[in-house]
């Protein structure tokens, strides 16, 4: 059956926000965000709430970008790795709009921007502001240990990215222009039965390849027909899993093709191991560096695939394995 | 701005299912539910398990009256309490569908619902299966204390409900007939600084009333254009402060046209005080009460509003107030 909606009116994306921590401002993408914080306690007296504050920033750049206000937004959709979406709870309090949270682990901005697409293509919101958040400390502490341990970690294990990225998907102003959300494949639940948290890369990247191949088998497209592939983030381990599962599966991508925000986030000096995850790394990867390139028309068609981990510590703590996901959506420049 | 959304095509709710634990199915509602548990652990080692398994049965349960397989299941959105959508992942990975976790706390059915609506209506999905769950013994010892404690609770607070329920939204068979979704109205994040946690009618009661408002402004409505309008859950306490809370803005809703899923649930001798709450009560009560009422013709224009508490042990222990947001969804009968 066939998991890929097609928005006849192709959504456009009018504007982007982008903010990251100071260890992701001294990568290899510095540039590319639109703020680099120097504290990433924000001054405030918890991460959790400097988490929020920075996914709200996200979304007023992203608002002021687009020249609108906070009372001109019709639908907000996003949401974070906390429990109970804490930040993006917070966050959505102070914008004030209609907000709908969303769990997808690390793959809840593609889902976020994959429901965003069919509210505003379907008439029912003029536009939908799509957003999440993460941040290394409030991860570390809920997922792991308490971050005073300075706990050890092997080189599979994945640094989650304090970052926040926020994008508006609006009606078309014109038929053609601008970055456009052209279609978008829901992701289903797949668990290869890894159960270690330190190695999310290789529990996610099967959900990846499952989204992968349903979408070019409904969309009767190969790797060909996009200038990058995009997947955030299966960091440089799970990147690796991900090109042999699908080379077993008869579809060759490129390395040059494939590009992980996990795997990009940070430079190999950094000690960060098998690279970023979080759900704030895609976000902002996206609405920084990725839709710069669109807009500057290095690349012209993006297949964008978020991956999540739906693991708790209440599921580690049982010896479950790692349910994963991974939703995608189509962005095109024309 | 209005934050109605509305179905042209008005999908139909073409199958529901619903499961309840023992004590809910001690309840005055008991006869109104398709599966009551004798064991609130279904044999399972863990409740974690025991929840998931509830909410993979609610939604086959569901399939089956629509004489459909897992296999056809365009979309499955859902959510519950626990951190990570513990319970909803595993069910989802079990079903195999196209997934989309949602968070909206207690809200989480009536997001589901208005969601899938827009995804069939716009002709994204044939069908949707909307589902949400909740279990007394996961979020009591994930928000609250340990069970084998046996904390003392004051008058206020409310009494979580092992339930789950799913429906199944679909394109219309005929033109007129069954339940239809007419429309759905989004919450906005609202916050009146409640931080007690044994006192969620009273953070939640704002919320409702402020989308309650916003559909009737939005829809030009009144009280008298529905036959109920359902709330979940805002409890005994909660129920009474949105009534009051109406009238302050010139609103009489009469006490008999509403119903708080969470005061109708338990009897006043189960001791469950200001009554049941939770992702599964307003799902289960949905399906299996109020859509039989609909079936049976002795109603036929319901408002249901979810009320969520977007409040974290995290959010709770830094002292923080309780978020909430309510979403809306009409179903009529013709």
């Amino acid at each position: 059956m066939k998991r890929t909606l097609w928005y006849a009116s192709r959504p456009e994306i009018v504007s982007r926000g982008c903010i990251v921590g100071p260890r992701e401002g001294k990568g290899p993408l510095a540039d590319r965000f639109d703020v680099i914080l120097e504290d990433d306690l924000l001054g405030l007296p918890s991460w959790e709430l400097a988490e929020a504050e920075m996914e709200r920033r996200a979304c007023m750049l992203c608002l002021e970008r687009a020249g609108i206000t906070q009372a001109q937004v019709e639908a907000q959709l996003g949401g974070d790795l906390l429990n109970q979406l804490m930040a993006s709870g917070l966050a959505a309090r102070e914008i004030g709009a209609p907000f709908l949270g969303l769990y997808g682990a690390c793959s809840t901005m593609a889902e976020a921007l994959l429901i965003a697409g069919a509210l505003v293509d379907g008439g029912y919101r003029k536009n939908a502001l799509a957003c999440a958040s993460s941040h290394f400390c409030t991860a570390e502490r809920q997922f792991r240990f308490p971050l005073e341990l300075g706990t050890q970690r092997p080189p599979s294990a994945q640094w989650t990215a304090t970052a926040a990225g926020a994008a508006l998907v609006a009606a078309p102003r014109t038929e053609r222009g601008g970055i456009r959300l052209e279609c978008g494949t829901i992701g289903r639940v797949i668990d290869y039965e890894i159960a270690d948290a330190n190695h999310m890369g290789a529990a996610m990247a099967p959900a990846v390849a499952d989204t992968l191949l349903g979408h070019f088998s409904d969309a009767d497209r190969t790797p060909a027909d996009y200038d990058l592939i995009v997947t955030g983030d299966l960091g440089i381990v799970g990147r690796e899993i991900l090109l042999e599962l699908m080379k077993e599966r008869g579809v060759r991508i490129e390395q040059e093709k494939l590009m992980d925000c996990g795997a990009s986030l940070f430079g190999r000096e950094q000690d960060c191991h098998a690279g970023g995850s979080g759900c704030g790394c895609i976000a902002s990867v996206l609405t920084g560096h990725i839709m710069r390139m669109l807009e500057d028309g290095q690349v012209r068609r993006v297949l964008a695939l978020g991956s999540g981990a739906m693991t708790s510590t209440t599921s580690a703590q049982q010896g479950l394995s790692i349910p994963s996901i991974s939703h995608a959506v189509a962005l095109v420049s024309d």
